[in-house]
């Protein structure tokens, strides 16, 4: 494969993403956050999740679909219930300000739940349930997205990638799970169709309901499940609470995070718990020794090791961050004209073929 | 395959399996609710969480493990967050009278979250989802069980089975989702192992760490969790988030659902959200149409259909109610000795070959 690659330090990258929000019309502080969703995508290897998005949000912000000026409505239903309108903020903006609330009022309350509509792709839910473990708290968060994985038994895309995260305080570093309840995601079909390679098998069904292996039959098709019925009922589980408590749409009509037509049609759902509240003994140490026992368990064979979920991000964060990020020169250069910056030139970035 | 079985009637099952709690030393009201929890899992189809369980049920009874004598012990940790100690009751007893709670809390505030602990085994968790959604509420429910999954990675049993399950009010029925994170449960590889029947591939490794289709090689090892790698890490999160706000135990520390020697220590958490509050156009018919697509959607190559999570539970219910309950002479038979009683024979069961 012959792909021009650029390798662009972490605060140039930052610095570019920023401004190309700002020049499609986002002010500073809130180009700021949702550039830094885009980098931490990069950063722990999600590029599904990383600055390929920054196009897209670009137009939304040119077209009105997404906008800066205005505050997120929060309005507390109940002491734990908190509803949120974002006006279509941008999501990283709007969930930053969610969780502030959030995370202050479980601390006084021990639970706090917030849905939200509305507001535009929140990016990996990862960084948002990080966030809450890192002060203590334990999180779970859902999302819905574009209709893209078919019903088990079925062959039409009508349910949503539909993520579910979950934070954990922990020592050293906090557990964080953050799972597509599809196989592959859209974007990974993608990047195997450029490298020209084959998708693992189960991972999507041709437009015919036959499995195929051929990503661009695939994406004319639709992806499957993560683990078959089970996945798929909680793939729909997720399209259903999300929908229910925020009054956002499901299948077809979910919308506006892939697209710059669309108003965002998904909804977030995030709850907030403080384990000390009903757990006299909890500390952020109480359950380090069963993660060190998982940890240090002996591996099958065949297999590098036994991982907890986010140890293979927190890895591919650390080495980024170090080594700076390698972008294809098409996404880079892309970047910079969206930035209408002569920061191309000046950075120096290392080209290599 | 030559297994003697007897056809008896749902209100016959119920009546034997509450007499023989009650020989064990429950109360009488207590041992109905045990018993109908019992009965359900017949009526589902879900055999492991059934009548094979009253054995086990009966012997913790009389072991002191098991009590039905003193009420649970209730305390609000603020209006929506609900601390539980069981004091070792029946777990269908203690989980009714905490849904009683959690339902009439939430209808005033929304949302309301109950951590239990030191309450025997629930069974399964469709029913109680089910319960909530057929006031118009909408509950997740979490619970942890004996480490007997192994990591992704790794071969060794360290991580429950731990279920989700989500109850979602719909017309004309409810959507119940309830699944456990290992790919089959114990249940199902010891009626494997009854059977001669080989384990459907990737479903447990053996003793070595290596796949196995042999459900004896199978429970000297240990289960996989469902959908590879995002099911151990489902599995994992629902283990530890029982833990951190129940304060319950981990891994191999997790006794008391199966054996007839310990106190419980798993966990279980229920959140219950009404979708009412925080969605101004919800009704019980939001979603039905959406439900009706996917149940008319078309099925892939060689599907007999489309469902959703539940249908076939109720269509199972549907028919045992009919029909009675088929029950092999043995279970039938020790479940009369556990009730001591001459109903065996008064109630003339069809014995068939």
């Amino acid at each position: 494969l012959d792909v021009m690659s650029v390798t662009v330090s972490v605060e140039a990258a930052r610095t570019v993403a920023a401004r190309a929000l700002i020049a499609a019309g986002a002010d500073a502080s809130a180009a700021k956050i949702q550039a830094d969703m885009l980098i931490e995508g990069e950063l722990r290897g999600r590029r599904s999740h990383g600055l390929q998005r920054l196009k897209v949000l670009t137009e939304r912000l040119k077209a009105g679909l997404a906008q800066t000026r205005l505050q997120p409505i929060l309005t507390w239903m109940s002491p734990s219930l908190l509803k949120v309108d974002g006006l279509h903020g941008l999501g990283p903006v709007v969930c930053d300000e969610v969780l502030r609330h959030l995370i202050s009022r479980t601390q006084e309350t021990g639970i706090a739940a917030a849905t939200i509509s509305n507001t535009n792709h929140l990016g990996m839910l990862a960084p948002y349930v990080e966030q809450v473990a890192e002060v203590g708290l334990l999180a779970i968060a859902l999302t819905t997205s574009e209709a893209l994985v078919h019903p088990w038994g079925g062959r039409e895309a009508l349910i949503g990638t539909n993520p579910i995260a979950i934070g954990i305080p922990a020592k050293p570093i906090p557990v964080v799970i953050d799972l597509a309840t599809s196989q592959i995601s859209v974007g990974q079909a993608i990047n195997h169709l450029r490298a020209g390679e084959e998708l693992p098998s189960g991972s999507a069904l041709d437009a015919h309901g036959n499995q195929t292996n051929d990503p661009q039959l695939a994406i004319h098709g639709a992806l499957s499940p993560f683990g078959g019925a089970k996945g798929y009922a909680l793939g729909l589980g997720i399209e259903l609470i999300v929908a229910a408590l925020t009054g956002t749409a499901t299948g077809k009509d979910v919308r506006g995070t892939l697209d710059a037509s669309s108003p965002s049609t998904k909804g977030d759902v995030i709850i907030v718990l403080d384990p000390a509240r009903t757990n006299p003994c909890w500390s952020d140490d109480s359950i380090s020794s069963y993660l060190r026992t998982i940890r240090n368990s002996p591996p099958a064979p065949g297999s590098s090791g036994v991982w907890i979920p986010g140890d293979g991000s927190r890895r591919s964060r650390d080495s980024a961050l170090q080594s700076g990020l390698k972008l294809s020169s098409e996404l880079w250069d892309l970047i910079c004209s969206l930035a209408d910056t002569q920061h191309k030139t000046s950075i120096h970035p290392k080209r290599q073929t």
